[in-house]
């Protein structure tokens, strides 16, 4: 990839709110909480010619249109997120933090084994409130304490 | 300027709604409206350090504070807008015709002798509102061809 498109993902990143980790409910999921990461463009759908193109060159995600008329650019495997991370990380200015916690929790998640690491997952996860200004996240480290407590997992 | 700022840069104006021109009610102007041409990236006061390090870079434009907590690095001279345009141009890829308006803006309004080229430049202007999806701008062509023809410069 030419270090052109790699420095315009990083400016586009950069001006829009698109890198972020959520703590979603899914029993499915052995602590009952999905860890959810994402790099998001996100446009019109006047500019879905522009989104597809993007994809087309970048070779990772995938166009998701809201009812909205919101076009998300979602990119959302983990190794997609790592790869977009890798490309943009060199011209990354505002972004940088953000984006360098993704490679830390994308790490740190592979090593997770008990419920006390999950916890220290969520701490990381809760950084993003921070760094992205976020409004207040309702799903947090103190919200999964709390229920891996009442499940016995961890003591009070 | 290297390229990859120069790609970087296109890519945080494609993320912004950034590039723009408006007519502005102004009386010690010849035809009672100044036009007004902006490139203008927008961030919030915690961001004070990148923008002020991206000026240093850029050399262009300056830093506006706010009261409700926002910064704007605006480049608002012509020479530096159009200097701006052509560093970013290559790159840009949303915002290229609204780049390539601009740049048209700036050489027609050189050339305005008369209110009936006053007018033109006017039709040119309200072009950035379809092209930015902009709310309705209630300064454009028809109410300058009304206050024109108020004043005797145009015939109705």
């Amino acid at each position: 990839m030419k270090k052109t498109l790699q420095a315009y993902l990083a400016g586009f990143l950069d001006a829009d709110r698109s890198i972020y980790v959520r703590l979603k409910p899914n029993s499915t999921y052995r602590y009952d909480y999905q860890v959810a990461p994402s790099v998001v463009f996100f446009q019109k759908d006047t500019e879905k010619e522009f989104l597809n193109k993007l994809q087309k060159q970048v070779k990772l995600g995938y166009l998701r249109y809201r009812k909205d008329g919101i076009i998300e650019y979602t990119i959302g495997d983990r190794e997609s997120i790592r790869k977009i991370i890798e490309i943009t990380l060199p011209y990354l200015r505002l972004k940088k933090k953000q984006a360098q916690l993704m490679l830390n929790i994308l790490d740190y998640s592979k090593s997770v084994n008990s419920a006390q690491d999950f916890l220290e997952l969520a701490k990381l996860i809760d950084k993003f409130e921070k760094l992205n200004f976020s409004k207040k996240r309702t799903i947090n480290t103190q919200r999964v304490r709390h229920h891996l407590q009442q499940k016995g997992l961890l003591t009070p």
